[in-house]
């Protein structure tokens, strides 16, 4: 056989296989950058199997000897109820969460009140900033005043009214525009873009109802729109796998807070009491670990589970959460990309109207910052009762940060800055908090 | 302003930022299959980030405190020259590597000879199946009696063989195509396709050269062709950044191997022996995590790292030593895409031509596996000096591991298992070779 072959056989064989000729082609390794490669989901997978077996590993190898011998049994359900619940029969952040149905409505029939004309634009303006107003300001005076609300209560009811804020605000815009719209062709005197609306789209102001608003403030985003894009049908077993999802990260996160985090924060207290620069560092180094896995727990758990089993629950199409974030090589990426609905909200309704009266970019960016700085310090001040302004610098720190990152470093070096900033940022704001709290509570006894 | 707004102004509005009308698009979240995006570059710096900083982490917390104080210092340099040399007189792996010359030279003159026609096709068949079969046994008679041969000199010496053994059958192969098609040509007393051959290529018999040889000998591949593909250039920053990864990598491969992976298999020996099977599971475990740790880091050393210096320094064009095994969801696939030079040797000395003899492909395939399996023992057992079949029976239970895996795992859940095989499947078969080599050198004194 070897001895003469068919040449049109062989041919054959060449153009099919092209081994005899040659099997070797220039290329780049995958892992080169050069490659252009990107597809490591793979990699995603590894790191879920690897922390999975690490738990499992650290339960049977160091919680139980560990943990459970030196502080007795950590994951305490009393505890976790203590929480939220100081005095059984006051429930403050149970009553301000009800209560926000009074703004809703205000918003809805100003809105109304709006469309058919009886009040004036300016008219509406002012209801409208009081109506926000309220909502900034009775929750955080009741979180201050009521002495029976507890810390985590006031965290998730002021976190529940921000998120009313955003929304109302972006509602009251949304409906001017679509008055502004309105005017502009009733002036033109002609009906052309009404053909756009099929029977089954609500036009304005065939939107101002009860409905619709209650559909908005559950919905999980932050802009409202008339039309919300749904999806043809509720996935059962989509929504299944969402909800085991929020209900075992859920308890992994309690438990991880409750068995990892507290005791780091705890023996961190002493070098912080002392001022002991280099066990302050070894300390932090040691809660870095802790914080940021807790962190991304915290982001799947919310961006992913939780908002994607609400939008599946309302048929709400936008899944749009979150972006890539994780490829982030500059700091603003990261910040334009971990959060979508709020990022959408600074650029619709802060960010472009400010380009648009004539801002610099710098000095828009800057601002959403700045907004984006005062809500952190919202949320974390109000419900501790300490005025501190760590989260406040923590978010302006970001804008001289993104600058250097962005001039000084790209590509995977920049992708590198920003996990490290990650990493190391969040656990210094925690343990700063954290400190003063302690020297304002135990400090005299200490 | 918000009164009366231009509607020309407003339509360029609406079509430039489109956010008036809506700002919603049906659209799934990034992480759900469903949308299908798999860029997480992102996520694999984060691994070298967390591994960079644990590993710091460790070095300052664990290994000082626990290792240097319990097992005395670690990294001895003394140590690793041991595991290469007995007895500073003999040095029987290098020898066995400079004789190496030997064989490659009888394959080129056997060459030359069957290229001109002095010795007839089955003459040259014989004298390269007798070559090929003293690479083989040479170096295994060496290893079984020599008794100043190490083991880690034995593997390495070893290893060299066996991929000149691929290297010289490969080049068998090549040049016997070479000669078909030459009097495939010949016998249409046509030149057509000698237009072809450029200035600068070389064609059969031209090929023939110490020069041409030695080239393939070094060059990452172990497939020959006439005409490798060369880089146009030597990077000089390419090349030195890969050799500091090779040198900083090694460190750290002898650094872990020593510090933790020994202890760890050290401490499972009594469990191994008193056959205390709940305590067997969890050392298994325990050793899991640094072994494939070591795995990863040896993968990327080897693959990336060395292959890719060697081919820069040779300006080889293909640098293609690996696909993307990381997204495997088979077993098959893992094992045709993570050590991509020998799996282009079976496909093209192994596979296709049993392929084309008419072999079926499930049988072609065992076969392959089988082969595999047979280098994987011969690597191990001979320079431990010790016949156990288990690396042979661990490549051998890949065939009805890949059929499980294909059959009820896919997707996700698909590259999970294929991760968890690699993660449990390897610290079994080391421990089991381990814990033999214990048996047998120390047994009669435990």
């Amino acid at each position: 056989r070897s001895g003469e072959p068919n040449p049109v056989h062989w041919r054959v064989h060449c153009g099919l296989t092209g081994d005899f000729v040659s099997c070797h082609a220039v290329q780049e390794s995958l892992l080169s950058s050069a490659s252009g490669f990107s597809n490591y989901r793979g990699i995603l997978n590894w790191c879920v199997v690897m922390l999975v077996s690490s738990f499992a590993g650290l339960e049977d190898c160091l919680l139980k000897p560990f943990f459970f011998h030196r502080y007795g049994i950590l994951v305490d359900p009393i505890q976790v109820v203590s929480l939220f619940l100081k005095d059984p029969y006051s429930w403050p952040a149970a009553c301000l969460i009800i209560v926000s149905n009074v703004f809703i409505l205000a918003a809805l029939y100003t809105e109304r009140r709006l469309a058919v004309g009886t009040i004036s634009e300016t008219t509406g303006l002012i209801l409208h900033i009081f109506n926000l107003s309220c909502i900034l300001v009775i929750p955080a005076a009741t979180a201050l005043t009521v002495t029976s609300m507890t810390s985590v209560g006031g965290v998730i009811s002021l976190g529940i009214y921000t998120v009313l804020f955003l929304k109302l605000y972006s509602y009251k815009d949304a409906n001017r525009w679509c008055r502004e719209i309105r005017q502009a062709k009733a002036k033109r005197l002609t009906r052309s873009y009404s053909c756009e609306s099929v029977q089954t789209h609500v036009s304005y102001p065939g939107n101002l109802t009860h409905r619709d608003m209650y559909y908005f403030v559950f919905a999980p985003t932050l802009c409202y729109q008339l039309n919300f894009p749904r999806s043809s049908r509720i996935r059962k077993r989509f929504l299944m796998r969402r909800l085991l999802e929020m209900l075992f990260l859920m308890q992994l996160l309690v438990g991880l807070i409750q068995q990892w985090m507290v005791p780091t924060i705890q023996n961190s207290m002493k070098p912080f009491q002392e001022m002991d620069f280099s066990r302050m560092v070894e300390r932090l180094l040691k809660l870095a670990v802790p914080n940021h896995l807790i962190w991304l727990i915290f982001f799947y758990w919310f961006f992913h589970s939780s908002l994607n089993f609400m939008a599946e629950l309302l048929q709400f199409g936008d899944r749009e959460f979150y972006r890539d974030w994780w490829n982030s090589e500059t700091v603003t990426y990261f910040w334009a990309n971990w959060n979508i609905p709020v990022h959408k909200w600074c650029l619709r309704h802060f960010y472009k109207p400010m380009l648009r009266k004539g801002t610099n970019k710098f000095l828009a960016q800057s601002a959403v910052f700045l907004v984006s700085a005062f809500f952190h310090e919202y949320l974390v001040s109000i419900p501790l009762r300490m005025f501190r302004l760590w989260a406040f610098m923590g978010m302006m720190a970001q804008v001289p940060l993104a600058l250097f990152v962005s001039r000084f470093l790209n590509g995977n070096y920049g992708n590198a800055a920003v996990w490290i900033s990650l990493i190391i940022g969040q656990p210094v704001a925690v343990l700063m908090y954290v400190h003063d709290y302690y020297v304002l509570h135990y400090g005299s006894s200490a």
